[in-house]
Formats: C-alpha cells, structure tokens, sequence
C-alpha cells in the first residue's frame, strides 16, 4: 500500500459525511492527482477556515467576522429573527432569499434520546436578545420533525414572557422533511405564511 | 450566505468525485464544527501531500519516496511486473496480498474517443523495463473494459519482442458471485476458461 501519509489523508477524508473507505480513496487520488487545481487550494481554504471562522457571538452564524456579515449588515430588518436549528438551515433560509432579517442559530434540537436539554441550546441567549427589546418577531423556523418542533414549542414558550410575537413556518413543510432539502419556493411559501405559534 | 472563505471551501470540496453543491456544504459544516479534530489534521495532511507526494520515476506509484517503497523493497519479488491503469488498481492489488512483485502504472487507457494515444501512457518506459532484462513475467492487470483490454492488447504486442512472458488476469466469476447476477461476457469467459476440478 502507499505511504503513511497517504494512508493518513485517506483516514481523514473517510470521515467526511457521504465518504467511505472507497471513495476517500478515490477522492485522495484524485486530490494528489490535481495538485495545482485542487488539492494546494483546498489545503490553502481548509487552513483559511481553521484560522478564521469563528461563531458570531450574536446569533451563532459561521463567519471570519464577529459579529457576522448578516448581524453587521445594516440593510437587514433588525426587528425581525429567524430562529433555526443549525448553521447549514441558516444557509438554506438565506439561499431561499426570502427572508431579510437577522438569524439565531440554536445549535440543534431538545433531544432526550440523545440527553441534549435547554442548557446545551443557545435558548437563553435568545430569550435574553428578545427580552432586551428592538425585536418585534421571532420565526421558529426549525426543521418539521418531531425534536424540531419540541424544540419550537420549548422556546415559543421560553420567549412568551417577552411579549414578543412569535411565529413559525407555515405546515406547507412535507411531514418529516428538513430545511435543507426543500426547494427554494416552498421554503418561501412556507415564510409568507408563518402563523402566531 | 456565509462569507467568501466558506464558498470557496465549498465550491472546491464539490470538485471531489461523489459530492455535489450540497454534500460539499454538509463536508463544509461538518469541517467547521470539528475544527481540531478533522479540519486542522485534514488541511495538515493535504499540505503534506502536496508537499511530498511524488510519482515514483520507476513504476509510477505515488509515495513520498522516489524510488516509491514497492521498488525499494528487497523483499519484493524484482522478475514479475504486474502492469495497472491506475495507482487505484494498485492499491486494489495490494490489499488482495496476493502479489509480491513489483508494479507498472500506465496512467490511464488508451482510448480513441479522448483522444489517448500510446504516447500519452507509460507504454515505451514499461518497455524499456522489460528490454533491460531482469523481469521474467509481466502481468496485465488492466480492468476488464473495452478500453482496459484493448490497451491490455496493445502492451502486449508491444512487449512481444522482448521475449518476456506476457500473462493477465483470469476472467471468470468473482468470488462469492452467484451466477444469476452474472453478465453473459463474465459467465461465458468463465465457461470458455474451465479447468479440471
């Protein structure tokens, strides 16, 4: 078999979520084999990343700035949060291009399967942004599964003694379905038709 | 959308074989989230290849050493030569543990359709190899395409006037294989080359 190095870089790559054994082989291969295109400009990014992407304190988002582009970006619509699981459902909010607020990323559902309560959520701190007021609206826009919406039940009724409305997407999510996979118009329609939670 | 840094990420993640826009993304996130565990050690490893791996100049293995550790071995059998497409079928050859000899990576197949001539592959070197003496047996282990075999062919007719015997692979079924779930090449191959039992 080929050197340690290799052996290592394929070890790493098969950790990747979609990668296997054989295909971060494949992918290893394909990286030594592309070394100016690919495999120096990854390296380069990878390290890029692992210096510079940090959490924006504010609402959890990924970016190389604190506070990130969207809570720093003065045409967004301040008034307004879109709570979401995770940063990828962030993502998939803003690809939709639907909603111009600010975000609150949780950092992922109650669990009791897998002991993730309250505490281990970012739940305190967003009680804490509504309850220091300048926000009209909270969208719970957590994925339609059954922790999803425990989780959106939880803090509609953590955010109750804020006053502030609270709302959430429109049940045109199909039953079981997640964020990242809905198409951009569904995403929308569901954001239009948010309703009080 | 996440800064500039990310998209970058993204987008050359998505260049590896088997992920898409959004697996990339998934990767992305996954990365981010397990800084010190996966993103720092996988941009180290990247780093390294790309700093070290070399194409051994005899066989044309990738490894860190030129010659690569399969040539340099002396416990490596040096009179059989089992010529691959790919530095991927090599692997494959390895993990098996069935050859002890040493290796010929011919860089591909030839094929008309892109435009891949003999001089575009390892050929004249293999033949070189073979005409310096030394190597009693060469192996073609090319795969069983009509490129793979048409090439397989080829090296063979160019290997002729060396005197060094020219073998390949055995076709019949792989093991474990279970005749209802044959191809009718594989199974009549494996009827043509029947042995006694």
């Amino acid at each position: 078999m080929a050197g340690s190095e290799i052996e290592r870089l394929i070890e790493l790559l098969a950790k990747l979520p979609g990668f296997g054994p054989r295909s971060a082989r494949r992918a290893a291969l394909h990286l030594i084999k592309r070394k100016d295109q690919l495999l120096i400009p990854l390296a380069a990014a990878l390290e890029e990343a692992a210096a510079n992407m940090r959490a924006c304190h504010i609402c959890g988002n990924l970016d190389t700035t604190d506070p990130c582009g969207i809570c720093a970006d003065p045409r967004r619509e301040r008034a307004i949060v879109c709570v979401v699981e995770e940063v990828g459902d962030l993502w998939a909010m803003e690809r939709s291009g639907a909603f111009k607020g600010l975000y609150h990323v949780l950092g992922g559902t109650l669990s009791a399967l897998d002991g993730i309560g309250p505490d281990d959520l970012a739940i305190a701190p967003l009680a804490a942004r509504a309850a220091a007021g300048g926000i009209k609206e909270v969208i719970l826009a957590m994925n339609a599964t059954v922790d999803g919406q425990t989780t959106a039940h939880y803090v509609a009724e953590r955010l109750a003694p804020t006053g502030v409305a609270v709302t959430r997407l429109a049940h045109g999510l199909p039953v079981g379905g997640e964020l990242d996979y809905l198409d951009q118009g569904t995403l929308s329609a569901a954001l239009k038709a948010r309703r009080p939670a």
